[in-house]
């Protein structure tokens, strides 16, 4: 079963915006088994749209249409799916009452074009949109589904949750696709391509591997699309099996995509220990990245965001001979400011963060791109250089990624029944 | 002048990451004149690139294709690159010295499919990567330009910038495009709609206007097209001027797509004022939002993020008084936190966050969704309530933009001066 995702709106085609829906709603279809054939981002121009939907027709079995809903001149998509199913729009009472009492709920008064958000297609079955104006809209023809979302991230996500994914799954008999993602640490893209050359020519024909290099890491991804999910996970579980034997040496864990925040935060959950952290370059990121995850509030108990040095100094009581020996940006300031950072929120671990991200290097001898990050466990405390390079995004962004890897290195060294089920 | 964007790569495909190549090359184009006509992501699959690639040909002058170029076996671009172009592969020794000096640099030893990167297309003119072994590939075919860049987003703007964007504006003569955004506030969508009707009806043909709704706000974007910049620019004034005259009450100000964040690092740079904030549901996130930017520390001391209520207390020193008669999630609390955080980093100015994110309520009397807002000025402190709903990422989302508005606010009436040039 094969779809296609179609994004209407100027925005994103004049950089205005990331599409962010597009990949939220390629996750929910491969988790239901159906794969997508192709994303397309159009503007808002009523021909090109009728080429994109006839194109999509041609290709996939579900398409799927995000923008172009609300109630001013600009937005055109309802019009135009009238124009290619040759539809008309007829006025549906409840709709309508449903919009006066979203209305009503925030005390606010609606006017005649929100009340024209109630005139929808007559051949569609209407979806109802508990967060909006804009209905969603699910259309038919000759087997196969085209359904029309708003673009509002939030409106859209309930839609496709409250009733598109269900009704796919009742519409269509979906295989299943599993994907794995191996992920490894410490050698290149190449090297481990020649490592495992034998491994991959083997592997069975239904099985496909990909590689995802980023930031310090590789991760290698093996999918398999079918309709026996124990053989095939099985199947995986075999060829992961011999990877190991391998590549065992750099294998760090095994996931479904989770993120290493995501991992971070099931291990001190699970092992009911807290965290704090005293970041400099890395400005509050990772705080905010764990924060974000509901539930986080059970270990996570707060965080310093210590971004000059009398701040080191006054709040995080890093000492004057630390900073005037070695500058803010040294192993012994970040070694203060974990274990300071531990004892003042009291905490089972503690982060420290202190670098270069530039693109200047103020008042410190390091160059940019030099990170210094610690870890205080229970017991001890270790420190780790790196030189991230340049630009600037990027070395805030290794430097939240390594110090939740580090961090999730020394949690389990810390609690070793927890290395046996992960 | 029209461009389309291909991005080539399952991890797309399968919701595994988002493509955030594609918004930044699309805001490139646009700046130098190249409209977006479509992003299209595809599979890794040969048929499919070379059915996107003769799409693209018949409807771009412009086609850049990002994805697929590293030096393992799913990565598929340059050879089907060849078969399009009926070219062929030779060794640029020239590239093949370059990849050796960039593993020289790093201290690792290169393999055999490393050098193999230097096997490049006979018919392209090769861009030199300056932070990868993917070189750019540069084809013209009747009049078109087709350019091929890897997926690694740092590769792909630095080929982008160095070699791409000088190179088009060299080879065409490309017109102006000019957006200008209005960024209104307090009125809804359909609301603006009907009281600018008129104005909108009268538009000059060649501007377009886009409504652009979003948490809490409502941007409208006029977009012009052509090759007398002056006239274009006073065109857009002369509407502008006109707009005011219906809706200055609720226009808050005027920009290219300058973020609110980026709008207070201007203001409190230029002002050379201070900021600290104290973010409770926000977790760090206003703290990483603005020290994502170079040169925050200029104006930017530091945080804390008081996730739990002990933190609040013995960290941010919040009364018992205030937490035991109204909660954490109060206008006292609020108050306490912002005007704290301003005396703890002595600063000018201080944020404080405190609100239940959920998808719980913990301790506190309020339900999901209400967020407090603190901000702490020179002379005063003020409090505001919001309700902003579910779910938790839009709370969050909501309460980092709004604590900024209402920063700017306080700014902006604290330097009056400032107001003139905003």
């Amino acid at each position: 079963m094969q779809a296609e995702i179609i994004t209407i709106g100027d925005e994103i085609l004049i950089g205005q915006i990331t599409d962010t829906n597009s990949k939220w709603i390629a996750e929910r279809l491969n988790e239901i088994g159906v794969s997508v054939y192709q994303i397309t981002s159009i503007q808002d121009d009523k021909e090109h749209i009728l080429k994109a939907l006839a194109e999509a027709e041609a290709n996939a079995d579900i398409v799927i249409v995000t923008g172009g809903l609300g109630p001013t001149k600009d937005d055109i998509t309802k019009h135009t799916l009238v124009n290619y199913f040759d539809d008309e729009l007829v006025m549906y009472a409840e709709i309508a009452e449903h919009i006066k009492k979203l209305f009503a709920i925030i005390k606010y008064p609606y006017t005649a074009s929100d009340l024209q958000q109630a005139m929808l297609p007559k051949k569609a079955t209407i979806l109802q949109n508990n967060q909006g104006t804009a209905s969603g809209m699910w259309f038919e023809k000759s087997g196969k589904v085209f359904v029309s979302l708003p673009g509002v991230p939030n409106e859209m996500k309930g839609l496709m949750q409250n009733h598109v994914l269900p009704k796919l799954q009742n519409n269509f008999k979906l295989p299943y696709i599993l994907h794995k993602t191996i992920n490894t640490y410490g050698l290149g893209e190449s090297k481990v391509a020649e490592r495992i050359a034998d491994w991959e020519d083997n592997l069975p024909k239904f099985m496909k591997l990909a590689f995802l290099p980023s930031y310090g890491k590789l991760r290698l991804r093996l999918s398999v699309n079918g309709w026996d999910k124990i053989a095939m996970e099985s199947a995986i579980a075999n060829e992961i099996e011999k990877l190991h034997l391998i590549i065992g040496d750099i294998i760090v864990d095994y996931d479904n995509g989770d993120t290493i925040e995501q991992i971070v935060h099931d291990l001190l959950t699970k092992n009911e220990q807290s965290l704090a952290v005293a970041e400099s370059c890395t400005g509050g990121a990772i705080a905010s990245l764990l924060t974000k995850m509901p539930g986080a509030s059970k270990y996570f108990l707060g965080g310093m965001v210590t971004y000059s040095e009398k701040t080191k100094r006054e709040l995080l009581k890093v000492s004057a001979n630390a900073i005037n020996n070695h500058t803010v940006v040294s192993k012994e300031v970040a070694e203060e400011m974990a274990l300071n950072c531990k004892s003042i929120f009291k905490t089972d671990y503690a982060i420290s963060v202190t670098g270069n991200a530039g693109p200047t290097t103020d008042n410190t001898d390091k160059t940019v791109g030099v990170v210094f990050i610690g870890v205080a466990t229970p017991n001890d405390v270790i420190v780790k250089e790196f030189s991230f390079g340049t630009p600037r995004e990027k070395v805030i962004e290794k430097a939240i990624i390594k110090s939740l890897e580090l961090l999730r290195k020394e949690i389990l060294k810390n609690n070793k029944n927890s290395l046996l089920d992960m």
